[in-house]
């Protein structure tokens, strides 16, 4: 099955894919994340799987806009432990290190490690599987990446330290999408967008079609609406399916309150272990 | 007074400082937001401004972090409307350019207007004031950078093209952080964090002390807590300040819930023109 991702080979976005789908799958790099809808949409590819949060770096709201823009679903969500290693060429130890190239968000992710290598200068770059890239390119063997384990395989180099996050629980969460909705039942959760009419107390009564039928909410989330900035867009999972009689109630009850309420998919929980 | 704010000159939280405290402010750059907070906790600066949502890219955790962190107080808060501009080398035409260099943000967030100059290659970097700095000291002229009209005087460069950006409601909320609350009255807001018991109903409970006394919420957000995968902080604004006898009992109350509860300042709204 060919599954589209955002990224390069090497991105933790490919890690998602094979841990989900497993080793079989086919991951299919793309440069943006409208090129995973689109991919989708146009059927090159049966699965795309977008990160939608991160436990550090918080929710990524371009993949809501692009979820509300296009007609598919959520069928399923993944939670990917992100463990960073520090990556070089074989052969070279910590202390040949003199500098540290990576996204942004992973050295930052990584700072207190960083601030114990002695004498090493830290570099920004664009990606996490890039930095690797370039390391690969460009022969340097005093400069050392932060990417995944997989990175290191893609391009040929090894893990000079495994676990170089400072915090162990940095998660990413991602979905998959499909033309065709999940038929989810069991221990499921259900993705809704909606908009409330901003008068105070819009939100408690929204909530109140889910604690009167005791639906537990695992996401909330409220967003300026783009363009009107003083509404809001509210972004909620709820636990159950929308098979289930009282969530299709209350998400009928919701209707009532809510001028747009779009079902964004039901699909299984994945529930990582602690 | 002097402001500390995470970037190089020319950065995005830059022009925030000058909007928000007039051009007699004297920016002070930090590489990272935990300096901004050190900065201001150790005295170097009165104030600190941070980024706390985009109105496309979300919430930056990180500073609630830094926030729960610190014993420093929200002072004020202020939008700043994004105007991304095309930036090149002066007498440069935009038929000249063959690559075009930001921020991966920035760069999505002109996805439009790139795709319309055909035959232009694009290349993400670390940072958008970074880009321009790149231009600059590189001396090439088939290059433009996307950032700030700022950070094109800070280096002398010329916009090209300016309202770059392909959504014009693309703002950046940003905190003025100090170390003694302010006192504030009229038309204010209360930024707060807490913490629930996982139990269903527990958050339509917390949000009853607000609408029970008619307190407008102006933002929710629950938040997976770092390193208890399944609770949750929730990050919530109110209407009102601490000041306000309905506002104080509504905390009072939300501290019958809520295990951990902190009010992280109370300060004037920004109502930024519509």
């Amino acid at each position: 099955m060919q599954i589209a991702f955002q990224g390069e080979a090497g991105a933790y976005s490919e890690a998602a894919v094979f841990e989900h789908w497993g080793p079989q799958a086919v991951a299919a790099p793309c440069e943006t994340f409208d090129a995973v809808f689109a991919a989708v949409e146009g059927g090159a590819c049966a699965r795309g799987l977008v990160p939608i949060e991160n436990s550090l770096a918080g929710s990524i709201h371009r993949n809501y806009d692009l979820l509300l823009q296009h007609k598919l679903h959520i069928v399923a969500e993944h939670y990917l432990r992100v463990h960073h290693c520090l990556i070089a060429w074989p052969g070279v130890a910590l202390g040949d290190i003199r500098r540290v190239i990576s996204h942004p968000q992973a050295l930052a992710q990584c700072e207190q490690h960083l601030r114990a290598l002695p004498g090493v200068a830290v570099e920004p770059v664009y990606d996490t599987a890039g930095s690797v890239k370039m390391i690969r390119a460009q022969g340097d063997r005093t400069v050392a990446a932060i990417a995944s384990r997989r990175a290191a395989d893609v391009y040929g180099l090894a893990v000079l330290v495994e676990g170089f996050e400072d915090d162990a629980a940095n998660f990413t969460r991602f979905l998959a999408i499909a033309p065709e909705p999940a038929t989810a039942t069991g221990d499921t959760k259900t993705s809704l967008v909606f908009t409330l009419n901003n008068i105070p107390g819009a939100l408690f009564k929204a909530l109140s079609v889910f604690a009167l039928r005791d639906i537990d909410l695992t996401k909330i989330e409220s967003r300026p609406l783009v363009g009107k900035l003083w509404e809001y867009l509210f972004y909620v999972d709820i636990a159950g399916s929308v098979a289930d009689p009282p969530v299709a109630r209350a998400l009928e009850h919701l209707g009532e309150y809510a001028p747009l309420l779009r079902v964004l998919g039901s699909y299984p929980r994945h529930r990582l272990k602690e």
